[in-house]
């Protein structure tokens, strides 16, 4: 092992294993974890090849191959349930993106969610053998954000008993659905259904679009892959174009809504109910912002301990990198981040789940603001996490630019996040109109629950004048809860700044739809002010519940960074409305340095705590026995333009040369 | 046309034509662009293929060959001077990387500055004709920031009259020269120098890596490809190992210093005349920001033109996003940042071109300030553009993550300036450093001059404490020189703290250096405020010097966005000091939205004035026509997984589907 890291170890206040548990739940979790993990990993099937030196195509295949050997694995060691195969394989086992992985996170679950029971008998069971290779159609090339302008239509022919199906216009041919390029032979459908003459709205349909057995376009159906992407290389992100293609009456996901045999249309009883699966892709997202950042902080942290570079004292040797006070004030604040984010992640899939099973007892009380706080907490972790995997990236100097890093594809793996099942603007603006209506609610005198309650203060706070003059002495920079109570009231200032400015617009303006576009820069600052309140609470809260001395310890002052880092970066929100003094930011600033210095004997052990394999990883820099320069060295010689001594192109520079 | 595209330019308060006179200096200057771009664009050999869908090694070998062909365009049309053409070819024409870019450069202007005539006469004409192609190769495995830890040695031996190069260890080996991995043939070679038993530091040397007539390498060299990256994928970025491989003594550039026949080293007269390759290297950078980030605007803002989503008002068809104040927010600053790096890049030419002059006539006494004001500007114009091209990218949804937006290829190719030619934080400190000696020399009663004279006025402000109840009022938020005076006390006062925690901890530790390692964040920030300031200093500047009312009116607008935005993002150093009151913040958020409102009519003629040619962009969303859609469509057609019906994979998917 690299001394470096040897002597890190050997320097940390705490012991990992204890950290890693606290992080999986529990022992016995991290127990059940590995062993999934070691099933895959000492599989001579499965080891890791190096998917940077081959072009798209291979790696697609590599993929494909991939996916059909974890999903004999899975089956093995007999994980069926959809949400556990997603939390367990995506999570904790692939770096990798699959071709069939659309099946079982978004064909599947919809099938169960909105087909009927005959429905299910008919093609779960295939679905679940890959017989029935399903992806999820929604998107088109016009449309993403806006639903209800999808442009597909289905439209029920009561003679045949059939749907037929079209994209009218350029615009409204699908696009982007993972798998759909080469991939899946079915498709769930998401169409504008039209009967008896009307439009309906959006429906679910499934659609077969390869014959089964040849894997051949079936006639009607125009499919391919869009072209290549950013990242996402393996995945077959699909177009489909439709042309007068019939489908079975009985292939519309008839659970809520129904079209009977002639025609006639049955409206769903509750609409709130298809909210489950975007609800679920979010919250779940939030931990993936997790993982995605803890990976790249594990990298960026073990590199920074090998490296040494330039001189602090002139004529000692050259130090690592992680003793450099800028180079601390990159990473651990990322590092707090991480470990916000885990905790945060935690909470959402607890919350999900405890709320999802009151759903199904019907009870939908807690939906509006589980659904407003999914939104709003996956746009806040991954912008975030999108800014600060390359923020390690370049931390990493030249290094990080190569793939031997590892970074740059967690990087183009992760940031699609920002833009997809959501936009982040557009879900910051969904958690505004919740807070908006819970502001509304306070005023006419209501009291709002959950982590809006903050609110219910709020009035009276502002004519209490001598209020004003107390807070910055009340503000401790010490205490996490003295912190999370500062995160409050900058909160509630801004939704009220947010909630006056859209008041006065409304005056001012025609129409409140007009005022609230008007106000929108105001209502997504007070949605970031309210989600970065909720981390730093659930942050603060954990820590709290920790119960091993050496663990709260290191986690304390993690949650302090976290804390006062975004004080100092938002330090006018604070100042602002009198809850900090000028002073008081001159002591948070001093504080991060103190913290950068308390933290950096940890840093290792910090990042050896979420226990991802070098596997896992992908990178040469960040290996867990720190071995850098000499892997460095081997794996470049695998370069596709290593293969041959002098490259094909020197008969351009030949040709060049007698020219010139 | 695209109808939207044109109703916004039969909008536009201005004539772009007007503003791209003043972007290129004068009409004079935009014919003469033109006339050099439509050289090469109407040229049949060099038609723009779609890199995206080639493997690494074919986009190599394209990039060869057009680089064949642009050095014939080049030599026809007469543009010889190494500065020539690397402002006009490198700048205006190539969105490509070049594998010989590097011999012109690094390896000929080396030569031009550290070779003696003699050597000159030797290797000039070759490596013009490229019968030489050259590199630099400086940066090792193990160093790359601390030039006095590189590895490499070059040990003379007088009874050869030769040096001997070795690769001492694994770190040593030359890692990262562009074109050094399959296509030069020829290196600069910075290595220690050892004669008579002594080390004399870093020298450099012309080392033959690969024989001439076959390309192959040389005995005693190793070569090869780095391995794949982030981006540069036409790059043969390469390593390089030498085992004691001897070259004549001729070979050491000996302008400066010398190595005598019998080994008698002579030390240079002056170690400051090697800046200027960095200094100007860095100072074309600060021009590479504007036009990365203008390139990235064009495409987001005439994408968010033709695009059409969700709604404002109920009922009605679809706005253009660009009207949603969420969206202008995201790129109406950026736009303004991009015009404010623009006329930076400008004036750094021109100084650069100045101070030359004046130390090819032996005056050196500018070139501190402009080695600090280089390094900050390259630092903080390439921060800002990185984070800037991927807001424009994710401003553009979904189709910002595929490679047809062309983004993707600009941040991977931009990204890498963050890191190389002097890493930004390492320049942010030496930037700090000119100005912790501007400071000390104000205290010891010295004026200063340059962009630093605001430190003169610094102690006089301090003590008149009723100065600090004066500066509120005295901010006019509608005045760009205001807001200059804003950013000054800005920049002084985080000067000043810098300089007085230096102190301090200078005070409470043995080193100097250690108190520099620990004041660090403090001088970063100095650094940046110093830098922004003169940003906001030369737009304001500019934006009077124009003649041409209508051109004034929309750059004074972009001028007072890019001050007021940069107030609010950072309005904790605003407040801060008392340099503006927090109800002063408030009217900058307020004026800012009408800002925006304002620039909206002139958004894409905005764009339009930066005058980017369709091939150049290589993006089907920033199109000049706006036909977005039918073009992508065509363009995913060509992906390579596309070239048959059924992919290979099916194979895969099909013995799955058996085993389950």
């Amino acid at each position: 092992m690299n001394p470096d890291l040897q002597k890190e170890r050997a320097g940390a206040s705490f012991n990992p294993e204890l950290l890693t548990n606290v992080l999986d739940g529990s022992p016995e979790n991290t127990r059940r974890r590995r062993e999934i993990e070691n099933l895959i990993l000492n599989d001579p099937d499965f080891q890791h090849e190096n998917l940077n030196f081959l072009s798209r195509s291979q790696r697609y295949e590599v993929a494909v191959k991939k996916s059909a050997i974890m999903v004999q694995k899975m089956r093995k060691f007999g994980i069926a349930d959809p949400a556990e195969i997603m939390w367990f394989k995506k999570l904790h086992l692939v770096n990798f993106v699959e071709p069939v992985g659309l099946n079982y996170s978004m064909f599947i679950p919809t099938l169960l969610n909105q087909g009927t029971t005959a429905q299910q008998e008919k093609w779960l069971h295939s679905s679940k053998g890959l017989e029935i290779i399903g992806t999820y159609a929604q998107t088109e090339m016009g449309h993403g954000t806006h639903l209800r302008g999808l442009e597909t239509t289905a439209t029920y022919d009561p003679e045949t008993q059939e749907f037929i199906l079209n994209s009218p216009t350029v615009t409204s041919i699908k696009w982007w659905p993972g798998g759909l390029g080469k991939t899946s032979n079915h498709a769930i459908v998401l169409a504008q259904l039209f009967t008896q003459g009307k439009c309906y709205g959006l429906h679910a349909f499934i659609v077969p679009i390869r014959e089964l057995g040849t894997h051949k376009p079936l006639p009607g159906i125009t499919v391919g892959d869009i072209g290549p992407k950013f990242g996402y290389d393996e995945m077959d992100n699909g177009y489909l174009k439709m042309d007068n293609y019939r489908i079975p009456r009985e292939n519309m996901l008839m659970k809520h809504a129904q079209v009977k045999p002639d025609g006639t249309y049955v409206k769903p009883l509750n609409n709130k109910l298809t909210y489950g699966t975007m609800v679920f892709i979010r919250s779940f997202l939030v931990g993936e912002s997790a993982r995605s950042l803890s990976k790249a902080c594990t990298i960026a942290v073990r590199y920074s301990a090998v490296r040494h570079q330039s001189e602090i004292n002139p004529g000692e040797p050259e130090p690592q990198i992680l003793d450099y006070q800028t180079q601390q004030y990159k990473l651990f604040p990322l590092l707090a981040t991480a470990y916000a984010f885990q905790f945060v992640g935690a909470y959402m899939k607890e919350t999900y789940l405890r709320i999802n099973e009151d759903i199904g007892h019907g009870d939908l009380s807690e939906l509006p603001e589980l659904h407003a706080l999914t939104a709003g907490l996956k746009a806040f972790t991954s912008w975030t996490t999108n800014t600060a995997i390359e923020a390690c990236r370049m931390a990493c100097g030249g290094h990080g630019y190569s793939h031997c890093s590892g970074l740059p594809n967690i990087y183009v793996t992760f940031t699609p996040t920002c833009t997809f099942e959501g936009e982040n603007t557009v879900m910051m603006l969904q958690t505004a109109r919740f807070l908006m209506k819970s502001y509304d609610q306070v005023h006419s005198g209501k009291l709002v629950c959950g982590m809006v309650s903050y609110l219910n203060d709020l009035p009276s706070q502002r004519i209490q004048p001598q209020q004003v003059a107390v807070w910055p002495t009340m503000v401790d920079i010490n205490s996490p809860d003295s912190l999370t109570e500062a995160y409050k009231l900058r909160a509630a200032r801004l939704v009220e700044i947010a909630a006056k400015n859209l008041q006065t617009e409304v005056i001012h303006r025609k129409s409140k739809e007009v005022a609230w576009n008007l106000t929108s820069i105001d209502l997504v600052r007070a949605s970031e002010a309210h989600c970065h309140y909720v981390v730093v609470k659930l942050f603060t809260e954990k820590v709290l519940q920790i119960q091993e001395k050496s663990i709260q310890a290191v986690l304390r002052r993690l949650c302090l960074l976290y804390s006062l880092y975004g004080i100092s970066q938002n330090a006018g929100d604070f100042l602002q409305g009198s809850i900090m003094t000028e002073s008081q930011i001159t002591q948070v600033n001093g504080r991060i340095k103190e913290l950068l210095t308390a933290i950096r004997p940890d840093a290792v052990a910090l990042v050896d705590a979420f226990d991802f394999q070098d596997v896992t990883l992908g990178s040469v820099l960040g290996r867990y026995d720190g071995n850098v320069y000499e892997n460095l060295f081997e794996w470049a010689k695998k370069s596709p333009l290593n293969k041959t001594e002098v490259h094909e192109s020197y008969k351009h520079l030949k040709s060049l040369q007698s020219k010139l």
